[in-house]
């Protein structure tokens, strides 16, 4: 046998296994994420290391994902920006912060008086909601994904009870985005505090309410140590975070590592909604076991329809301003009505069917 | 360069790449599937053709699962047998079709007044399902996975109104498995009937009553035309079907294939639930359109909670004659108890908050 010949079945036998290995080229991809978060913060935090963990097992190392927390790239709000420029492949955030630079960006985390987790998931994948998220984000650049759930958030921590509209005048709160205009027609004050400084400005009366996220992660907070009503929500009932990829980096992928991806951030979206089930039935227990004068409270039905009507009044107004706005809000408006139909005979019958007659 | 030097670097080049692919030994495993179901059943379908479509694309083919629905392997309620055995590597059926087998298995499914199904993901992911699952199947050389849910399912299609208690006495009613024995203590004769022949037994009041599913599987029966009641559920509030995988087959994987069938299988489950989600609420609205007669009701609160402590009365007997049956209803109970309090709070709070006070 020649040598050359020898050379020969030595690359026939190369890529004959290269072959059997398909897409596996070899190549290793080592991405870097952004997230808004700091370092090790619960939950959401969580949700992103499970995305790479799952990433990096699934393709036996090919592609690895390391995680930059905010104490690290120093911009929490810059995960936009990172990923648009290629800086970051990939990013962890929530999809309503980018409302400044495109307003339609907004809908797709979540919506006052809008739609459940399960509701807004079946949306997503079989509504609708990935394609008009598609839609808003091409024009950046940017693969958007849903990147974990919150579930209902709280409607948060009041230091007085709301017993009536009157009640929401001059109400100086830590409410924003959206939510905050809402409060604001109303004739309340909303405003937007860092984390840090919360506590400190409840306690001195720098704002009168708040809103965080839910037991899950309001209990590590302390606010239930200095306002005694924690209201249930309306403003945010489905918050999903988001996974940004940047387009060009995703095209580079082979087509397998591609779907190990996108299936990882899937699971990780979803694996985050039951994670946040967990801790908020962990956490609310542990509220009520230690702190049983915290009083959980609903606003008064009156108070829940003026919210509601000042939401609706307002969206109108934004649909009016801008056609992509219009067309996203009709398919979340047309498809909550639809599967909330379902859900009323569904989830809110059967919980209901726990209240006794006595 | 001698042939022998040539031949080294052909060795080193080949296992070179191998190594880079890692586990990607080229090996190609080719598995089949059993399922319960026949060929294109909906939704149900899906989920086993979603999980085997996210594993071949994420293992770039190196592991392929055939389909085989019951009309190939003529055996709907094999499908434990064909997985114990190995004859089929993997299956997707329902746990609670094993109970004859082992009666511990139902509770992986649902319960009757159990956990809704964000509730029982957290369960099953958080809070210690998935262990007892295992501890359960592993005697059998099982893998059992959560292999997607329906959502609550409705009580079933009525040919006359249910009042009182009284109704239920000496009532006909398809109700299979543990609900059935419920029915039973309260005088109710409950029966199970061929899916085939559901409908002519309806309409021939063979039966006075049955239940199947929910609006997303049921409007395929034409139960409507014959049935005016449509009852909300307390049966099945969160039915799980089930991927099973043969121990040793899974086994025999590289450790990135095994990740990768089991986040697909996790993936297809959640996946389910969305579409069931969808699918709901596009039929309910179908039903509600095209045959507006049929009444949609809540069976009356002391009807439910007779059925209630029926069910608890009957868990308990079934508790008290087995430490592992303890074992797992305790932890259901416990944790129930736990994300119950938080789902009061969050989702029914929030669905409740859209009554007006008209």
């Amino acid at each position: 046998m020649k040598a050359k010949h020898i050379l020969l079945t030595a690359i026939i036998l190369t890529f004959g296994l290269s072959a059997t290995a398909g897409a596996a080229d070899g190549k290793k991809y080592r991405w870097r994420l952004a997230e808004t978060w700091g370092p090790n913060f619960p939950i959401f935090g969580d949700a992103s290391k499970n995305m790479a963990k799952m990433v990096k097992e699934m393709s036996d190392g090919r592609l690895t994902i390391r995680i930059d927390s905010a104490n690290k790239h120093k911009s929490a709000l810059g995960i936009f920006d990172f990923v648009k420029s290629g800086q970051y492949q990939m990013g962890h955030s929530a999809s309503y912060y980018w409302k400044g630079k495109d307003f339609n960006t907004m809908f797709f985390t979540t919506v006052p008086f809008g739609m459940t987790a399960p509701e807004q998931y079946a949306w997503f994948y079989y509504g609708g909601g990935m394609e008009l998220m598609k839609e808003t984000y091409d024009k950046y650049g940017i693969l958007s994904f849903p990147g974990g759930n919150t579930g209902v958030q709280m409607g948060g921590w009041f230091r007085k009870e709301i017993n009536t509209v009157a009640d929401l005048k001059g109400l100086k709160m830590r409410i924003p985005g959206f939510a905050g205009e809402v409060l604001a027609k109303l004739g309340a004050s909303p405003t937007n505090i860092p984390s840090a400084e919360l506590y400190t400005a409840l306690e001195r009366n720098t704002i009168d309410a708040l809103e965080w996220v839910g037991p899950s992660l309001d209990l590590r907070m302390g606010f239930h140590k200095i306002a005694p009503y924690y209201y249930t929500g309306w403003q945010e009932p489905a918050t999903e975070l988001q996974f940004m990829v940047n387009q060009k980096a995703y095209d580079s992928l082979p087509a397998d590592l591609q779907k190990i991806l996108t299936i990882a951030m899937k699971t990780a979206a979803y694996d985050m909604y039951s994670q946040s089930t967990h801790e908020n039935g962990v956490n609310l227990k542990a509220l009520q076991t230690e702190y049983p004068d915290v009083k959980i409270r609903t606003f008064p039905q009156p108070v829940m329809n003026a919210i509601r009507e000042a939401n609706d009044e307002l969206l109108a107004e934004f649909a009016a301003k801008d056609e992509e706005t219009d067309k996203i809000l009709k398919s979340i408006q047309r498809y909550q009505e639809q599967v909330r139909a379902w859900t009323k005979f569904a989830d809110q019958a059967y919980l209901e069917s726990f209240e006794s007659n006595e």
